[in-house]
């Protein structure tokens, strides 16, 4: 069974946007058994469409088109599905009321007639609803080949995806039993990883796949499992994940694919019943923001310092100036202070504080670009560690959020 | 004159990678006035190849192919490449001697007869130098269409797309110019915006194009000219813009593809000389992230008091514990607390303040899910708005983040 993702939009074939919702669709269908033949990216351009959906027919199962779908003249994907499939459209009266409402109460003003708009449809398509947007999602069939539409906003895409599209597919189609386990690792890279593990990866049976994704101070890997019979495949992917378990459980934080280090470190406090704190320079309130996306965060994260300015290093956290003038702001003396000082004006139990230069340009401090002290504080003390994070400032900020969490994870775990 | 951009290569259509690669060969293209017809990503599929190639020759001018040039198995565009030219591989000397040299210099280790194998090349392709890698890209020639190979490997993919492809394309092709404008707006939806400028869309000339990129509290209008006289484009575009900034001027708030509202801030109070802190609840973190995400950020970001815990605003913010007990934490009392509090406690003229519930449950307070208190503080004074901000928990905070930047953006100009 296979499927052809195709995104519509000029501005990704001008190179001023990355499609990046052709990978999610992707991820999302290899993990249901459906292999992707071919992804597109095309113009807004009517015949060019057309031309793009008659090709695929012949060649897949199911294609899924994103983009086009906005209330502005420069959105033709509705239109031009009508005349692919011969149709016209009409309007749909449960996705008018859902953007008349979604209006009102979301964006707090009333729907226009171009909102309104969003509510016509081609009358053979059967709407998926879009909860989180106006445009519906369509589901079209032609031949033997679905065709799907969807906006390609990337929260509502994927909205889409997960609750209408997957669903509906798993229904229609026969596919083989695909089971996934991902494991998620901090601290040591692809090749290391791969080295650690490698009689083990050469010992799998061929109808279980390793892949390693990986991202900037983590790397995931997945088992993938393929065939009829479901209960022995979650056996063997279970066993597999006890003897990867054996191999390499000092690096592995997670078990599930939502898994990310800050999910992991959030439910090991819970679970403990303890509290965390930060204090950030170089990165400018990025921890902060990564504990706080996890849901019911409130439970455990009490707070950050994002003192920026030296002297609000001094007067929010208490570090004193005298370790600022004799060490520097950038120094593990000062990285300490800020520690401790969260670890008081939070009233927490661990504290993690950051304090370096993420460039581009040398800051107050003589630090060099990609230098990052790191401190840690525990009920049982403090310590501190150097990193040089290289550069850019973005990858610096990311690498000193991900090694900070990774670090008082470890410590978490020995409270 | 039009380019296609194919990609060769499993790991992207199972999503494991984001195609990065064609984005920049297409902004690299745009810029030299060549438009791209169209994107793939196709698999190491030797007939899937073929059947492209044969595909695009009629359609374009030129096919820049990205992938399939590594050392290993399943790497087969240089073959396939002699299949659909007719042609036979043959030992290019000075790719050899290169492989060579780099391995001795730069890897330090002999070249393998593997590595000595990418000097093979098809007979009638003329070589594109690879200084920072092995694998030389190719350029071939079928009736009116260009065909180019490179390394998937995006550092020497770069290098021969700036060093090799480009200079090649400017020699041998003529190209109409292309003028491109970007204005960042805010505050304001798609669709509002297409009825506000409505009249002065329909009235664009036929070689000006209107785009609409939307994100969520933002939306960016791209506009773009074509044609052959460099001088009258740029005059036009200008005039159009002003045309823009005489209808929407009050929602836009840069003129350059880089800007964002965290970078047109920065820019304000860099120029203005003034400074800004936040006190972040529901946010928690993510304004001082997005603040200190520009480079320069220090010279007006003193800090953030991410304040989590109801006790922390008191403890750290100065928050008067009654107004809490009086009106919760999520109330317009409260926000505007914690707003003098951050503008006092880092010593700026400009405070940002969050307090609400960004779900997905309800929290401490008895606010909806959804409901976000943003508090202003300027040299003048201080006031609150309540904001209904929906759900999920990552688009509240995002929202938030936004509004907060946006309102305080339009406070900075008017100081």
């Amino acid at each position: 069974m296979k499927a052809a993702i195709v995104t519509v939009g000029d501005e990704i074939l001008i190179g001023q946007i990355t499609d990046t919702n052709s990978g999610f669709i992707a991820k999302a269908l290899d993990k249901i058994g459906i292999g992707v033949y071919e992804m597109l990216s095309i113009s807004d351009d009517r015949l060019h469409i057309l031309s793009t959906l008659a090709f695929l027919q012949n060649r897949v199962d199911v294609v899924i088109i994103t983009g086009g779908l906005g209330p502005t003249k420069d959105d033709i994907t509705k239109t031009t599905l009508c005349e692919y499939f011969d149709d016209h459209l009409v309007r749909n009266g449960m996705v008018e009321a859902h953007v008349v409402d979604l209006f009102e109460k979301v964006i707090g003003r009333e729907a226009s007639q171009v909102n309104k708009d969003q509510a016509l449809v081609p009358s053979k398509s059967t709407v998926l609803h879009n909860a989180v947007g106006t445009a519906p999602g369509m589901w079209m069939e032609k031949g033997n080949t679905v065709f799907v539409s969807l906006p390609g906003v990337p929260y509502e895409m994927k909205y889409l995806v997960e609750n209408e599209v997957v669903p509906r597919l798993v229904t229609q189609f026969e596919r083989p039993y695909i089971i996934h386990k991902t494991l998620l690792t901090y601290g040591q890279g692809e090749s290391h990883i791969a080295e650690r593990i490698e009689d083990w990866e050469n010992n799998l049976p061929e109808f279980i796949k390793l892949a390693y994704l990986p991202h900037p101070g983590r790397v995931r890997l997945r088992l993938s499992a393929r065939g009829v019979d479901e209960a022995m495949l979650r056996d063997r992917i279970a066993l597999e994940t006890e003897k990867l378990r054996g191999l390499i459980g000092d690096i592995i934080v997670g078990y599930d694919e939502g898994d990310t280090i800050e999910v992991v470190l959030g439910r090991l406090l819970a679970e403990k019943g303890k509290t965390i704190a930060t204090a950030e320079s170089c990165t400018g309130g990025r921890i902060a923001q990564l504990l706080t996306s996890v849901a019911g965060a409130s439970a455990y994260f009490k707070g950050s310092a994002v003192t920026y300015s030296a002297s609000s290093k001094v007067t929010v956290l208490g570090v004193p100036q005298e370790l600022i003038d004799k060490y520097s702001v950038v120094s593990a003396e000062v990285a300490e202070a800020m520690a401790t000082g969260a670890q008081k004006i939070f009233g927490t139990d661990f504290a993690i504080a950051t304090t370096g230069n993420a460039g581009p340009s040398k800051g107050d401090a003589d630090a060099e670009v990609g230098t990052v002290y790191i401190a840690f504080a525990t009920p049982q003390g403090i310590y501190s560690e150097k990193y040089d994070l290289g550069q850019p400032r973005e990858k610096v900020i990311e690498r000193a959020a991900n090694k900070g969490l990774e670090k008082i994870y470890q410590e978490i775990l020995k409270n």
